[in-house]
């Protein structure tokens, strides 16, 4: 059970209208009246729980498992104990989210109101329901949506707007930006300073002003300790949904398409352009004035150097198509452990 | 046009003033009291506008500008439209640089004064014409130069010095260091915590005291959430002119000499010195001890494990001459089709 | 010497003090009533001070050295010069540690007491002996240990526990945590928040409520801008003695054990566990749902994808048995010269 201390105590639901909630089929022989208590994996779950079943590695845990109900797709449904309802769901694993929702909403607001101990610029906005902690500081001209969180020692620039329902976590700083509505910041983000931009020379490199903005839109998430650069001239801009990981960089002028995901510690250099749902794991870097097409996939670590086309997978530094960059890796194995033989 | 909440409204100049401002030559047939009003890309830039070329990428956007002035090298004037004025100039995007600043000076002053919401220790001393916003701290015998900009929320330890036209931006923290004049620092930047110094061992690893300093000589610029720890015993220092990206790590004794590049997410391990106009690009890792001749290259993504003479380019990791390092990519390519080939 | 303005002036000690303090033999020459005022470096030290000699790299320095007293290891005695006293230890370096802790000590409080410029919840704990510094926020029900300091700005969330003797740097900020005692954490560090997950589907990636915790045990160190997600329902947990550089990430659910070394820019993904003295060299990465066996090396920029043995040292993307590594890498070096010189 989550540490009461941070998350609080869930309120009991029955099954049939935890169904109803997640849109998942109750199975016909369970209790609709049945109370829920709380979500808990399958191994630690007990008869007020539900859990969930998606990923077949965890079938022996299903097997054994206590939930007093289990959420899983119809198809798998004959591995379940006898003893558990079940929640039928084409996708498990979001229809536990939405459970797991349910028990412990996710809503900015903790107890809406300015602290007495924050520093709000005369001509800044803060619209009704929001909540500002002690020692976030709001520029003048900043404009603030309704029921917006901005937490402790956050700072909100001049001009700056957030839309509604927004979450700013700790320390972060946000300068020169536009934020859409639903927008979540982690604890030190750092969105809308200078982009790296400099005309070099040997006599001093010269800075060259960044005149362009940073636009999120909508149900974007942004990790802890992120960095997005402003635009030089155009915007910086992240798409709806987009969900970036903590230590991110984001350089002047990129733009990423809709409900992409960009996992911890990549680097994307300035002006590049990747399309809607791509995905960018762990440590990956790409260099600037690219384009990365919709849905394509890059792998860890991967050093993109060139454009990479949509629906693509790649890997490797230079990036390759992921099969190449895999028969490479066996290949470079096998000539090395064949050179030891040899000398062997 | 830059959004005028976060960039103020530009003062109009003379072709005439604005030529002889940034060192360049005006078209015989153009008009010196033709006011301009504003800096725009190629592509955007409207009769009252100034933009540049240089990367012959955009000659396409050259031949079809409607800007009332360009910024071009004399050779390459006759790409220009008839209807453009010329500014001719040997570094066109140094003189855009110098352009735009003129419509949008770089100053760190807003408004200066102290505000009444932040926290200065009664023994630092804060010098004329400073603006230190709300929520700054500044320790016990800190010295802060002449018009220097102490942003929101930030952290200015015992001890430490600020030179004048300084920048430090909200959310940083300043420990155990001396800045010189003119030094810009990003929001969230960290510089001269301890450094990892440990002497390890199975019943605990035992801290080392960290007694050096950090040293960040004039001109310098540091990118947001950038880490910059002090030395062990000598001091860390950055050279006059670095200009250093976002989520940089530079590690306890390290040396980076005059006017280098540090990209985003490079790292440096303790120890290493770095030459005079080295170009760092993103996310290099150097290990400890290590020496980086004047003016050499890393390649992005480059691993260096040992020193890199001046004057060269390396990459791949480990780092060779990139030459060597791109024969080898194209090498494994062809190796794999090959292979694939022989297989099919 | 040290900067006094940040590290004040040490007390002098006899050298027959010195000796028993860090568990060295005096030799039987040296005078155990001479006192030594501080520690230095081999090529900067005078007759007052106390130095070190490990790493055989620097025998030219120790021959040459004014050092009054070398701690050193009993088998390298005839390379010290005859007119220093020597202090013999089997571990020269950690014993000079603890020569410089006793010059230099190691203690988070400054002057204790609460600032009248913080902002503690009327429910919170602050244990006796703690210096809270201006701008710090202290949540609701949480609990700070005695002889704690908690620096300038930082955020401590509702419901934190904080042990005794912690540091807690400026601008961090830590929820949903349990911290054990003599932790200490660098600033800008993010403790707490949100792990990256997501349910990803067309329609929008729906975010898992993250109902775990980050447990850090004692005597851990988190270097600056570090970020440590909570976990998704487990706990994310440091092992007691970890030391952990700057700019690290470490995802929800990841489990490290006792004494690991974790160097900057590493990143962890969720739900990896990591064995006991594990050394992970900068800028690895570490997918997830992985082991690191105990005592398993990884050496600077490596890529994880499988799981590694027990003291095992792995290098390269992907991370092969690090001799492995090299040979693919000097194979490599040779083709591409004999395919060039084959050519010309």
């Amino acid at each position: 059970m989550p540490d009461q201390r941070f998350f609080g105590r869930p309120e009991p639901i029955t099954l049939g209208e935890l169904a109803g909630r997640i849109g998942a089929e109750l199975s016909s022989d369970a209790d609709p009246d049945k109370s829920i208590e709380d979500v808990a994996p399958l191994e630690t779950a007990d008869a007020n729980h539900v859990s969930f079943f998606e990923n077949p590695k965890y079938s022996d845990a299903l097997a054994s498992t206590k939930a007093g109900a289990v959420i899983i797709a119809n198809a798998q449904r004959e591995r379940a104990p006898a003893n558990t309802a079940l929640l039928l769901s084409d996708q498990p694993y979001r229809s536990y989210a939405a459970a797991a929702q349910l028990f412990y909403p996710i809503v900015p607001i903790d107890a809406p109101g300015i602290s007495v101990a924050c520093h709000i610029d005369a001509s800044a906005t803060v619209s009704e329901g929001c909540q500002v902690d002690p020692g976030a500081v709001i520029g003048a001209q900043a404009r603030i949506g309704a029921r917006c969180r901005i937490r402790a020692n956050t700072v909100i620039g001049p001009g700056v707007e957030v839309g509604d329902d927004c979450d700013i976590g700790d320390s972060a700083s946000l300068n020169h930006c536009i934020l859409g509505a639903k927008v979540r910041v982690h604890p030190g983000v750092r969105i809308g300073q200078d982009g790296f931009g400099f005309a070099p020379g040997a006599d001093g490199h010269r800075k060259v002003p960044q005149l362009g903005r940073v636009v999120i839109e909508d149900d974007v998430e942004i990790g802890a300790n992120t960095t997005i650069d402003r635009g030089a001239g155009p915007d910086t801009v992240i798409g709806a949904g987009c969900k970036i990981d903590n230590l991110v960089q984001i350089g002047h002028n990129v733009r990423i398409g809709r409900g992409c995901l960009v996992v911890a510690q990549v680097g994307i250099s300035g002006s590049t352009q990747v399309g809607n749902f791509a995905v960018l794991a762990g440590q990956v870097g790409i260099a600037g004035h690219l384009r990365i097409g919709d849905g394509a996939v890059l792998a860890a670590k991967s050093g993109v150097s060139g454009d990479i086309p949509a629906g693509e997978t790649y890997a490797g530094i230079p990036a390759r198509p992921v099969r190449e960059w895999r028969r490479i890796s066996v290949m470079l194995g096998r000539m090395v452990k064949r050179g030891r033989k040899e000398q062997g």
